[in-house]
C-alpha cells in the first residue's frame, strides 16, 4: 500500500522502518531533514511536506507529540488535508485528547475521508520490535482497512469503539498507571521505613491483593526487580515528563466532562513536582524519590 | 499440638476448626459463651478465660479485631500472660499496628515467651478453605516452630522478618491495595464519562501497564468482572470499613516514622466518605460510586 | 472618551452602563441583541460587530466568558483588531489564562495599540455599584491611561505588573479563594462533628490564626453569618462552576510552568465533584455540603 | 489562690511565672528539677512528684507535650488524682485528643472534681507576655470558677461549650490554619512562577478574597511581611513538628467520628513531607520552600 508518514521522531522512525520491511511503498516527512534523509536510505520517498506526503496516499499515518502538532500537520496550508485524495483513511498514532481526535475527525469527513486515533503503548523498544499494542478508535469499517497496516508495527490491535476511544483507553490506562506507581511507592518507601525488605515486602504484594504491574513488573525499589528501570538509576524507561502528559491529558479530559480524579490529580501533582526538581527524564518509577529520605536527590 | 485460641469470630472460628480438623487438641474462649459452645460441639475445649485457654497451652493463637482487644486479652488479669507456660510461642493474627506488637513482644519475653505477629490475607473464604495466606514477624526460629500450625490454616506461610514485619506487609500491601482500587475506579469512571465500553477498556487496561488486581480480578465497575462484588451489588467481599480500618493502621504508621504517603491519605478519606454517608458495609470496591453520576446512591 | 464595549452579560451590562453615566460615549456589542438593545435605551450606540464597536474608539473594553470568546472578538473577521485605529488601549476584563494575554497583547502591538489584561473581582454586586476591583497587567503607561475609565467602574484600580500580570493575580487569588474555604468547610464540619456550637467555633475561628475571608465573611456553615450564601440556601453568590473555572485555570497555568499545586488541584476536584452532582449553579461555599452527613443532598 | 502546675516547659514555666506575679500561690513540678528550681527562686514551692504538687491544692493545671504525658501525671501512682482534693478543678492546657480529655473528666468527677480543657493559642509570645488565648471546654460553673485563674495567664479567655470542646476549637482552627498556609504557599509560589512580584500579589490578596491569617499576617514569602518568620529564615515561629502534631490530632479526631477531611489530611502529608526532609524544627511555613524550585533546600 502507498502510505503517506508524517513524524520520525523516537516512536515514528522505527514505526516507519517496520512499514518498509513489510513493503509497503512509504512517503515521509518530519520537521528534521536528517529524519527524512534517514528514512530514504532505507527506502522511503522522501516529501517536501505534509502536503506532498499526503499526496497519492492510500493512508496517512501521523506520530507527533502534541496535538498542536497534528493540528498543523493537517490543516496547514502544506498539510495533509491539502494534499490527501477521497477515501483515503488517516491514522493518528499521536497521544491526545480524545475532544481534538473528534475535529480533526469532522475534517476528514467533509473531505470524504476516515479518520481513525490509534495511539500506542509498548515504547520505543515496542516500535522497533514491532510489537506495539494499537489502541483503534474509528468505525469497524476503518478498523478492518488499517488493521492489516498497523499489523506491520504491532501486535495487539484493539477495536476500542468509536472515533476517540482509542485516545480514552489510553489515557484512561495511563491515569491508572500513574497512581498505581504513586501508590506503590509510597507503600516500599514505607516498608522500608518500617523495617521490612523491600525484596520481601514486594513478593507478597506481588502474589496478593497490592499486585500491579508497577510493582511486579515495574516496582520502583532499586534492586526488587532486575531489568526495570530502578535498577539502572531510574534510565531508558517511560520518562516522568511523558507521564506528565499523559496524566495531564487525562485530568484535563476529566475537567472537560466535570468528572472528578482526586488521586489521579493528586498522582499529577507528585509527577509535576518531580519535573520542577529536575527530575523530568527521568523514569517516572522514580516518583519515589519523593519518599525515599535516605535516596540520593533526584 | 495443646493450641489457646482465643477469638472465635468469622474469622477466628472457622481458622479454629481447621486446627481441629488437623488434629490439634483446642482450649478455645471468647467473650460471645455462644461462639465458645460452637466449637466446644467441634470438639474443643472451652476456657472461662484468656488466661484459661493458655494454661498449659504449648502455643497459642489470637484472632481478635484490633490493638486494644489484643492488650486486654494478653495482659488483663485473666488474661493470656497470667496463665501461659514458658518457652511458648504466642500467634497474634490479628491485624494491629506494628509499635503494638513490638510492645506485646517485649511482655513476653520477660516471660520466655516468643510472640509472632501472623495476619492473613484471603477473608473469610480462605479462612473457612483453609487457604489463607500467613505474613509471619519474628525470629527463624519461631517462625519453624509455628508453620506446621498455621499450615493446617493456609496455604502461603510467608516469613517476612522480625517482629512486627508481618505486621507492616499486611498494612502496606493493603495501603497499596487501597490506593490501586482507587485510581482503577477513577480510571474506569472517566472512561464510561468518555464514551468507551467499560468492558473493553477493563480488557486493555488488564493487557497493558494500569493491570492491578483492583482491575483484573475485583474491577470496581458492574458487569466487568462477573465473581467481583461490584457485580452483586458490592456485597460478600472486602467490608469498606474493614478497609478504612486497614490503611488507618498504614497512615498511622506512616506518622510515627514522619514517612509521607500522600495518595494513601488521599484514599483514605475517599473510603471515610463511604463509610460517612452509610456505605462503611458495602464491599470497598463501591469507592466508584463516589465517581459515577448515574449510579444509585451508596 | 469614545469606548468599544464588548460583552454585555451579567458583568459586563452593569459596567458598560456605570461607563455611560460617567459620560463615556459607547459604542457597544453583544451577541444578544436584547442585551444591546437594552445599552442602546441607556444611551450607548449599537454597533453590529465587535469590528463596529472598536470603530474610532479610543479605548475597547471587553467582557467575556473565556478566552476562546476573547479570541474570536478581536481576531475574527469582524473583530476588533478589524476595525481599531492606532494608538488605542484594549483592556480585556475577563477572566483568561496569562498565556493567552500574552498573544493578544502581540497581536495588538502589531497594529501600534496597547492591550491590558484587568480582571475583576468585587461580582455582579459589585458591577452594579461601580465598586469592583481591576487587577491591571500592562505597562505603567497603558495603566495610566485606562486608570480614569476603569475608575468609573471600579473603586481600587491596581497595577500589577507587565501584561499578564492581572491574570495572575486574580487566579492566584482564586487558588487560595477555593483551598481556604474548602478548608473552612472541613473545620467547621469536622467541630460540628466533634460537638462544638458551629457559631463558637467560626468567632474563635475568625480572631485566631484560622481567619479568612471564607470564614470571617463567607463562612459556609449556615446560620454563621447572615449575609453569607450559606444562610440562605447558598444563592446567589460565586457558583461553584464558576470557581471551577477560575481553579481550572490557575492549575493549568501551574501546569504550563511545571509548578506542583497540591491543594490547589484537590481543591479543584472538590468543586468538580459538586458540579459532577448537579451543585453547580450553588454557591461554592456549598462544598461543605459534601461534608456534612446530616445536610440535605446538593 | 493555692495552685499545683504541673509542666514547666517553653510555655508552662512563662505561664507559672504569670500566676505567681498575679499574687497566686504554687506549687510546682516538672520532670527537669532544673526547671522546677527556676521556678522556685520565682516564688513557687517545689514540689517532688504531680501528687505532691496538686496536694491541698484548690486549683491544678498540667502544660503537657502529649496526651500520655497528661495521662501518666493524672493517673500515676505519684499522680495528680492521688493526691488532690475534693472539689477542685483540674484545668489541662495541653493540646490533645478531644476522647482523652473526656477519659480524664471521667475520672475527675468520680473524685468529685471537675476537668476542664484550655488549650491556648498565642505561642510562647503569648505565654511570656500573658496574652494567651485560653478554649475552654467544660461547664459553665467551671468556667465561671477557672476564668479569673487563665486570666492571669492570657487575655481571651472563651467558653467553647462542654467538656472537651476546648480541644475542638483549637484542633479545628489548626486544621484550618494548616489548610490556609498551604494554600497561600501554593498561591504564592505559583505567582512568582508566572512573574508577578509577590509583594503585589500578597497586597492584592490582603485586600481580596484570598485574605488570611496566612497571608496578611504569616506570608510564607520571604520579604513580604517583615515581621513573619519568613522573613528570619523560617526560625523561632510555630514548628512544623507542632503543626504536624497538631493537624494530626485533628485528622486522628476525623478518623474517629468518620468524618473526611480531605485537604487536611493533604496537607498534613505535606508537613509530613517537610519533616521526614529535616525540616521539622523550621516554622511551617517553610512548607512553602516545597514549591518554590530557586530556594534553598530545607
Amino acid at each position: 500500500m502507498k502510505i503517506g508518514f508524517v513524524g520520525l521522531g523516537n516512536m515514528g522512525a522505527p514505526m516507519a522502518r517496520n512499514l518498509l520491511k513489510a513493503g509497503h511503498a512509504l512517503q515521509v516527512f518530519d520537521v528534521s531533514a536528517a529524519a527524512v534523509q534517514a528514512l530514504a536510505e532505507a527506502g522511503a520517498v522522501p516529501a517536501a511536506s505534509p502536503k506532498a506526503a499526503a499526496t497519492a496516499a492510500e493512508c496517512v499515518i501521523t506520530m507527533l507529540p502534541a496535538a498542536a502538532h497534528v493540528r498543523s500537520v493537517l490543516t496547514g496550508d502544506d498539510g495533509v488535508l491539502a494534499g490527501v485524495a477521497q477515501g483515503v483513511t488517516i491514522v493518528d498514532s499521536s497521544t491526545i485528547d480524545p475532544a481534538s481526535v473528534k475535529a480533526f475527525a469532522e475534517l476528514a469527513q467533509r473531505q470524504r475521508n476516515a479518520f481513525v486515533d490509534a495511539p500506542v503503548s509498548g515504547g520505543t523498544g515496542g516500535a522497533v520490535a514491532g510489537t506495539l499494542t494499537f489502541m483503534v478508535g474509528g468505525s469497524t469499517d476503518a478498523y478492518e482497512h488499517v488493521k492489516p497496516v498497523l499489523s506491520a508495527m504491532g501486535r495487539n490491535i484493539v477495536h476500542c469503539g468509536d472515533t476517540g476511544t482509542g485516545q480514552v483507553a489510553k489515557i484512561c490506562n495511563n491515569l491508572v498507571l500513574g497512581v498505581t506507581m504513586a501508590g506503590v511507592a509510597e507503600g516500599m518507601a514505607l516498608g522500608e521505613a518500617l523495617g521490612i525488605d523491600p525484596k520481601v515486602l514486594a513478593s507478597i504484594m506481588n502474589t496478593s491483593t497490592g499486585r500491579c504491574w508497577s510493582s511486579d513488573t515495574y516496582n520502583p525499589f532499586p534492586g526488587v526487580i532486575d531489568t526495570a528501570p530502578s535498577s539502572r538509576g531510574y534510565t531508558g524507561g517511560f520518562g516522568t515528563d511523558l507521564m506528565l502528559k499523559d496524566i495531564g491529558l487525562a485530568t484535563d479530559a476529566a475537567k472537560s466532562v466535570r468528572q472528578p480524579v482526586f488521586v489521579g490529580a493528586l498522582a499529577q501533582q507528585l509527577y509535576q513536582a518531580m519535573s520542577t526538581n529536575g527530575a523530568g527524564k527521568l523514569d517516572f518509577s522514580a516518583v519515589i524519590k519523593l519518599y525515599r529520605r535516605d535516596a540520593d536527590e533526584a
